[in-house]
């Protein structure tokens, strides 16, 4: 099995950068197996934001950013490497004038990876991709639970012009039966909403949703206990929307929204992942052009070292 | 009664900005009646500042950060436009040159407001427009109590050639009797004092002064009961410096000191502030060509927004 | 008449900005007739661009920019607003999510000014968006000429789900007869084509191209003399893309390259439009998330108001 | 005698930085005499910038990049400073809320350096604080000739509030008999003028004004020659704001006006320096936080260094 | 006694900056033995950097952002400098090129400022200047005990070619005899190892490694109980790496890593170091061309100053 | 053959970067021969710098400015990779600490890729590694002409402690015999040189020495010229070190110096290498934490395209 080791003999600042050095493996999403636990992918799309867009560039920042690491946890004190075998199959052919193209070959890439028993990674692009990882995953595992960390529901419904827009993959997703909103949480929203009944619908469908208010009062682990309990035992996707964490440690992303998680605790969250039963992750809405000394791609590639982790709990 | 709903058909980041895309009616500066709860004017006046300026263009860059914002508050789900009645009224003509020109128009700016039963919220400019807002306040409402939060206590005597600079404008608002010392309060001192005895002289007066570290060990819903205890019943006036947070928060600043607020802890004492009978509201000392992804100014836009939040509650 | 000296008692940085702090008219949209010789709108949409985003905030970044400006040129000692009647109409409603929207919008916006008798002065937006300029303009002037200033040809083919990229419009402009090719010169084409036979296309038609080396080597004085030749007497249209200038002069753009025009020369080419008859101006592919110190932003205000300055030769 | 070589052990990046790492002998303004032939000091003032403040901070930020020079020119292959006596003697005692004050302290401490038989060399501020160093320098030599490289006049009547802004100096100049205008040119003039007529008053008074356009036009050997010619024999001093050169080499500036000087033409002009009988020189209108890889700075320091080296052809 | 009141006739932004405006005093480093207590010196060494390189420049934008402070902390009320004699030695003459000949100028620096009585706190410079600081003060005090923060064990062997570089200190002090590993702590480790064994090593030896996720289990306070329980009685010197403060607080750092201290909770450790019998101090890996806002240099003086500080308290 | 177009199907933003998006063969350092006629390998060394360093980082950021550009120029319209087979062989194993070991690294990767019939295009770091790329041609194509652009000389002697920094690679280059001086030409050197006699030395071994000043005079074709026939037939290196354009073009280098080469000139001088035979190529000295929008890197990558080119008219 080849590990992150392979590169070792250079500096870490050099080469073409692959997420954490790790081998890169396009071919997997021509269906050419490789036997891998978890596979990094890109989908550098950004045209389902709002504000700020730019997101087409994290797959390769991120990338970039995460080489700085090591496999080796401080709090583990073991080479995660070593012990499942992750690979980066480079990014997705989307279009960056279509969702609808950049849709159906995101599901494809990500379906390609779970029927060969991996789990996707999946580095956004802004968060209508999500729609893409779900698609795919449901393929495979059919309807899954959803942990969507997040300042922002992500539930309103399309406006015209604007079918798949970044404020709404996980509306799709469950009018498509792609989640099962039963065995949904939403945690972090805070900030404003773009009309006062927006949280009623997910609440309606049975997501439970957790402001950063709520989520401050609870605590932590406290609310991780109360995901953990209503995902229950079955498949699930993690969806992180970076923006859920402050701007002050995530600057780099399209809707800003103060008063949001810090390092600390969005790498603590990320950490209870372990105790679910992950088939997928995505990361998203990370907009290079408004990042500074890498801080957001940084802490993006340090939630996602956290999400590939928690599946080799899981492998135990 | 027109709302922002007004702006709606825009994308938001598109026409001249006003503040959270609120109608801007320039006319209420010149009396002509509005019927308004709230109506935000800008000071662009930089001349008081002793180390970095550049708070001149704070009106400009907090007005362009708001319009990312809606008007309904995840804690809340209410709409907050369509309960009360708020106008941007632009800017104030000051003189870059003269702080004297500037506090008299100021001043007649806020009484306008004031005058026409509106709270007058205000966007500076360095701390030293604080004394103008009081000036203008004071004509109407006399004698006001101060909930102050802020790193410096600005209470310093002037120095040759700079009768107001921006260390002083609190000092002069109690010598000249428009603010009520035994109603007011500093919040979140902390760093370095220009002299040992530089906060004997508020005490002094009766203003309770809580350092940054005082804050800390009693809590921060703790201290703004005590605050609401000592300001009680009257009218009161609210500066905030956006320095009381800390640089990580809040880079764009123009004499920064490391160790204070998050945006949570601002965000969360500037939801107090709906406890107390607040009559004029100030944000000051964003100086946004130290700003980075628009990060300061978009937090200081999110608790001018509390702030006029606060107005509603009353309002009931 | 109004004049931009309405704004004269606030400083320069203070107000929500408008166009060089011209009238902001956005009834004229609306067809309520206000009698103007020229009209700036803005179109900030940026869904057509191809490498990297941000044309969307331009139109607020220019206009910010431009109110350093004042309208009396060193070089004319004549104040513009003076001789001919501008207005600033705001932004087109676009949707950042679909060209077509945007397309619709924007022709319908520059339709209804032409046909109030002013020239449309429209600020992009990515270059995609010249196309809408087109179709509104040749509903009320026909077929007009055109000079175009770009590093790239932009009569490439849509490609699969980008029907309107930044990379076509004059393809589609001259598809649809909305500009004359026999009447219409390319000017600073340089850098790379995506193929050997891109430049074919436009000159299979009777478009003059002139290449940055071209350009360079005849002078820019011969090269203005032969488009003014080639264009002739009828009504002209004029696209200047941002990227025809250098990146040491205009870095804020999304598809930069290397070896173009200086400042200096950007601006006397612009000055020469004088001689021209010309109908409506587009100024595109503005991206300020990559600006420094508003540097691209000043440089296409000061393009912008030459090309307003050519309309007052020709009103003489 | 002490030179540069001084300092030669250290790294150029360490130590607290002088102007290219001279000796710092502050008591020179104290009068207490070093034989010197020019001394370097700052006046960081920036109270009189009608649109970007920061020039507070040019000395210290020319200081810092001029660490970076050696004192040999290629050009010259000679020692500037083994031939002659320069000292850095750090910054003048301003007022940051006064031009009063500052204009006094700046006025003294120039008349001080020239008293003692040495150039003045002073690193703004904005371009106020030229009234500073005209009437230190006219105390000593009487009237001199002026040399003023610019984007703007700066002859412009005081405004209510702002005797002394940055846009008068040379105004003030002329009314205090400062300078001789009839042995005084403008060189660089572009952009636009706050109202048609802003020219003619220095023109009325014998200043002969060279506009960019007009600059470019006659080339820049025959237009030092027509300055060298008009200014004559006597004293002259030598303003140089740094916004005559374009934005894309002098980004850091309070007015920038596209369409200026390189790099190369503005190193090329102040070497014609050294045709004149200099007595003092004032570089002004670096502003440091929008500067970006010190590159404003650096070529700041690389003119003053032309304007010293051309002390050394006079000496000889 | 000269005090940092020397300089107050100066606006805060003038005059070459030299830590908190302190006299400076290079003579010290040649054995001219001044009276002092403590003594800064810089080391502008980066050649051990593994990563981001930068930490050179970082003396020099320490003492520049120090400028802003005063001597009187909030929380003392009390003159620092009237309490003790400080003064600021300059920058060691390190070689960019070499680390041997920097260890040994760095290794005299130190050894002669401990000889003359006063504690040397030294600004990095990459943490391979720490091994310089602990060879010169085992000189004079013998081997001493450590309180090391950092996000990094910097107890690595060396690699081929790199026999000292950053992340190897700590190791050669134990191999050397400089520290005493029973009397030695580090604090706020997290993030990634180079490989599965590296804590081993410092344990082996007696260190105890405290992580950042223990750090917090604990709480601070409790924390540094721990660490001054183990440190004893005895001589102490203190590494502060600063990439132990979260990349949001200080992102211009060589080897980021999220999830570390606030700024308020490294002051708060800071401030106990007045528990210790601290005879040197050392703050390290600032690369000031990854800061923003001089956020990161800014912090890093206020740690000096609480370390500083902590001497006060020793003295009495 | 497999060309750029192998990429096509991703956009230009996507995938972990190649130069120009070719293909990416390591193997060829290893001698395991690809047939190809150039190939671009990066060396990623920047301990040498005396200034700002950063190099480190420069092949990445070139790679990654790159992905932008097409491979057909608009001044040929010919595919250059369809005409000569250009390969990405990733980065040499350098050693951040040791320049020893990069040197040797450095000369063997470059000797591989000459001894497989192609030229090396070598990616620095700092111009220390300009040493290696000429160590390892001198053994394939013994002593070459050398055309080296560069604002310095770099023909120092080593310091104490700094063998083979920036500043001496090309005075190694003449002693070790590696290239011809009576066949050498350097160009555009300009501004300061660290001791009055520094230009001697290269002059008194044959170098030719054409100062930025004369470069202007003469002209860029008739220097060429100049150039051309001093370098005669024989095998030729050209090494560009960015810095010989001005700062406003490439401000990411470690010792910039103002009144630089435009881009439009410096991709005319890298034109006429087509007239040379060349055998190898490096461009040295951007250093990307001073970049600004990827300009510098963005330039860097089109003179390297340049470059290539010319080696395809040698191959006619």
């Amino acid at each position: 099995m080849r590990t992150s080791l392979d590169h070792k003999p250079s500096a870490r600042f050099s080469q073409p950068p692959t997420f954490m050095r790790l081998p890169l493996c396009p071919e997997i999403l021509d269906g050419e197996a490789e036997e891998a636990d978890a596979v990094v992918i890109g989908m550098p799309f950004d045209g389902g934001a709002s504000f700020r867009p730019g997101a087409r560039f994290a797959p390769r920042a991120i990338r970039e950013a995460s080489t700085l690491m090591h496999g080796t946890a401080v709090d583990t004190e073991k080479d995660l490497f070593a012990e499942i075998n992750v690979r980066d199959a480079g990014d997705v052919g989307i279009s960056p004038f279509s969702s609808e193209i950049t849709l159906e070959a995101g599901a494809d890439a990500v379906a390609a990876i779970a029927q060969g028993g991996a789990a996707p990674v999946v580095i956004g692009g802004d968060h209508s991709i999500s729609l893409a990882v779900l698609r795919g995953v449901a393929r495979v595992h059919g309807p899954v639970g959803l942990v969507h960390f997040d300042s922002h529901s992500d539930t309103n419904p399309p406006v015209e012009g604007g079918e798949h827009h970044h404020g709404t993959p996980f509306r799709w997703a469950i009018e498509e039966g792609l989640i099962d909103p039963r065995r949904s949480v939403q945690l972090g929203i805070r900030g404003h909403l773009s009309h006062p009944g927006e949280l009623a619908w997910p609440r309606s469908r049975g997501v439970t949703v957790i402001t950063m208010t709520e989520l401050t009062e609870m605590g932590l682990e406290a609310a991780m206990d109360q995901v953990i309990g209503k995902v229950g035992d079955g498949p699930v996707h993690v969806s992180f929307d970076i923006d859920v964490v402050d701007p002050a440690f995530a600057p780099a992303t399209g809707t800003p929204a103060p008063g949001g998680l810090t390092s600390r605790e969005a790498i603590c969250l990320a950490r209870r992942i372990r105790d679910l039963r992950c088939v997928s992750f995505d990361l998203v809405e990370v907009s290079p052009p408004y990042d500074h000394a890498e801080a957001t791609s940084l802490l993006a590639a340090s939630i996602i070292f956290e999400m590939i982790s928690g599946l080799s709990d899981n492998a135990d």
